[in-house]
């Protein structure tokens, strides 16, 4: 299956939407969506109603729509699907996401509608994606088969496969605000046709996407998932979130995309032999794409931590040690750099407890610089009562705890470089708008040593690849 | 040890702050923080050179102090201390609140100093608190000992025992915004006299502490933590975050309070033992706390969820289960009446997949009264998108979600009740608003399953004793 089979879900030239609804629900907001971001003149509404939708003009039959059109969104009601496949293939379109619900997922009426459906679309020669799901997001020229907000549409280098429409569509919504972006997202919801080989291999091929994340339920082929994932992990990282881990997490999944999860431990080998990181709840996700799509891969394991609190220090390295990082001490040259310009009572090691001498801004870069040192994590523990009393002084955050852009620029590349902000969360974003893009901010010492981890760890794979 | 003997710790009838400072730096906030507070006429400054600081008179010697003081707060260089403590010796004060660095935490000089400020408090007859840390705080009647925002006053149920100042004070920099409030939080430091055990004790016997969360890094005593904990857990839940898994991180603490960390399988033994909750990190922390300082301990492990995406109840689920609680079938008439208004589609099972339905504020009373139901939890996972759409229309959150705190009212007392809300930090706040101080609002599907385990694990402890 080559890439150009999927071109048109990402880049139609004509759509049509069968189903365009009046009243407000599931769909309403995709007609006016389209129309804002530039797609207006190439989407078509089809709706045996007629009339207009939004100022746009509603086709009574998809037959009636003009050329060109090479995708098809339907969002008709189940059972009318079937008879919408035909239309849509009697009319020379070969792609359609069907976001429609009430198949497999439901009961044994659905399952047989869907085996149903799954026929036509193959005797038409239809590429499918869905049914019950809200089809692929680009927002490189900002086309989606589903309404979001503005922000969710900044470019960037993550894409996103998930089985749930809901959960891709949910993750658009607040990934950004961890200063991460996205390239493409997909949603299979039941995969009569398109899974997420297809979709890793599309996105393996795609220039704009550097990272790949993915929510999975089951596997539609796991022999597949496992050579699909070895040969895209040597070329971009992979982070998965599946859940199913137990017997009854397996069961909610059942009954909701209709694919019965495989075991557990399947997985895991299949995960660990591909190079593939798997996240343990969403939060880590969240935290793995943070790093990946933001840090060089490490070319070692020696992490330097800097930090103000001894306790926040200790709490990151137990975590980074138990995932495979090490933390040795700093070389004898670093150790007198620093010693040079701390206080008496600075204890000169690693983690280095830089405690209330505000020395961020300079021994930072001097521990990121140690050749025996692969990757740092700041840690900014400061209590809001004094930042609140510098800030009265009119002294600049930047001027305290460093420019992390230009510490970043002055960096050697395969060193990452992250910042853990423990307290209140107007500072913590505060500091974010200072590291800018480029150097992730976290909430707590645990998250950052294991997105760290997670570096090194795909960093191994790629260097025995 | 009665507990009598720390009431001037927490609330003093007159303090001496022994080595007050002018210019900006660690303790210069103190005087002013106390004066906005109301303990100014209470609150003595000493320094050898006199004058006024902030508008209050600054005596020269502690023996010119007028009475009533019984409380003294040093923060004079380390070397300083020990003439510092025969001047509160002789003055009568017995409380002694040592904040100042510079001993065992630092070098061989260090613990010296410290081993002969322990001498010099044992003869005569002192409480210590520290050296090395920001001392107590009390939101009942403001008083600190260190200066804090005036958010993290607001009193409230948790009370937190930190062995690092540092650690303690940022935490009251933020967890007020996790709607966890606290009655008294003591930072031991360096431990030359008071312990974590004390403390246990004074706050076992306090009526406002409901709730006790504790940063540990090594115990003082083992044989003793193990006996306080078990009398302090038969009447209130203690939750501990310990560095010191791995002996990277146990060097990493060992180097900054100045004290060994004991091997980590001890610990988990003495906090299994004890029905102890063991705190994984410091999100998972905060949100057990979050759980116990709101919610009742359950009567049994059944957990019903009502939700708007498979995946995150599926994600819930696997974790729930794999930390000891059940996910049993609704009983047959909690299926009865949710058939009765939900959409043909919907699979009536738990846990409880509500789709696009919007019927949160129907079904969620109906899964919680449920009796093979023992605690709920709700997760909403809607597209921003929709409400944005849904709030243009005039119609109301609580409308479409369900009030919290009316269904929180309506409840049994025995069954916790938690939201999750997966999506835009924004909706993430406008929920808990509506939620208000007694519902805790999650922000991901894990945290929430995490947290009501927590809450059954220690249930089963005060079931069994």
């Amino acid at each position: 299956m080559s890439a150009d089979d999927f071109r048109s879900f990402f880049n139609p030239k004509g759509i049509v939407i069968a189903g365009a609804r009046r009243s407000m629900g599931f769909g309403s907001g995709l007609p006016p969506f389209l129309k804002e971001y530039g797609w207006g003149d190439r989407t078509f509404l089809v709706n045996p109603s007629g009339g207009k939708i939004n100022g746009m003009k509603v086709y009574k039959k998809i037959a009636d729509v003009p050329d060109p059109v090479d995708l098809a969104i339907v969002i008709v009601p189940a059972n009318a699907v079937p008879a919408t496949l035909e239309e849509i293939g009697a009319r020379g379109i070969k792609h359609v996401i069907i976001e429609s619900a009430g198949f497999a997922e439901t009961d044994e009426k659905g399952i047989a509608l869907q085996e149903n459906i799954m026929t036509i679309a193959k005797r038409l020669g239809l590429r499918v994606i869905g049914p019950n799901c809200v089809g692929v997001i680009n927002t490189n020229n900002k086309f989606a088969s589903v309404e979001l907000i503005e922000e969710s549409l900044t470019p960037g280098p993550l894409s996103i496969i998930a089985q749930s429409g809901v959960f891709g569509n949910i993750l658009l919504d607040f990934i950004y605000q961890h200063r991460i972006y996205v390239s493409k997202a997909i949603t299979l919801g039941n995969r009569i046709d398109v899974n997420e080989c297809d979709m890793l291999d599309y996105l393996h091929d795609d220039p704009t996407t550097k990272v790949i994340g993915m929510y999975l339920e089951g596997a539609a082929d796991g022999r597949r998932l496992y050579e699909t994932l070895r040969r895209v992990t040597k070329k971009k990282p992979v982070i998965i979130l599946k859940s199913g881990r137990t017997q009854e997490g397996k069961q909610a999944t059942a009954s909701h995309t209709g694919s019965l999860s495989g075991e557990d431990e399947i997985y895991n080998g299949i995960f660990a032999q591909t190079g593939t990181l798997r996240a343990e709840s969403l939060p880590h996700l969240i935290e793995l794409v943070k790093a990946f799509t933001t840090q060089p891969l490490p070319k070692g394991n020696r992490l330097g931590i800097v930090t103000s609190s001894g306790s926040m220090g200790a709490l990151a390295t137990d975590i980074a040690v138990s995932n495979g990082l090490v933390i040795k001490p700093l070389s004898p040259s670093t150790v007198k750099q620093v010693r040079a310009i701390s206080p008496e009572w600075m204890n000169v090691k690693n983690p280095l407890d830089l405690g209330p001498s505000g020395l961020f801004n300079k021994l930072t870069p001097m521990v990121i610089n140690d050749p025996l040192v692969d990757m740092l994590l700041l840690i900014i523990a400061v209590p809001y009562s004094f930042i609140k009393a510098v800030k009265q002084t009119g002294v600049k955050l930047a001027d305290v705890f460093g420019n992390p852009e230009a510490i970043r620029a002055q960096l050697p590349e395969s060193k990452p470089f992250v910042i853990t902000v423990v307290g209140n969360a107007d500072f913590a974003s505060e500091i974010s708008g200072v590291a800018g893009d480029s150097i992730p901010v976290f909430t707590s010492p645990e998250a950052a040593a294991r997105a760290l981890a997670g570096l090194w760890k795909y960093s191994m794979t790629r260097l025995k690849s």
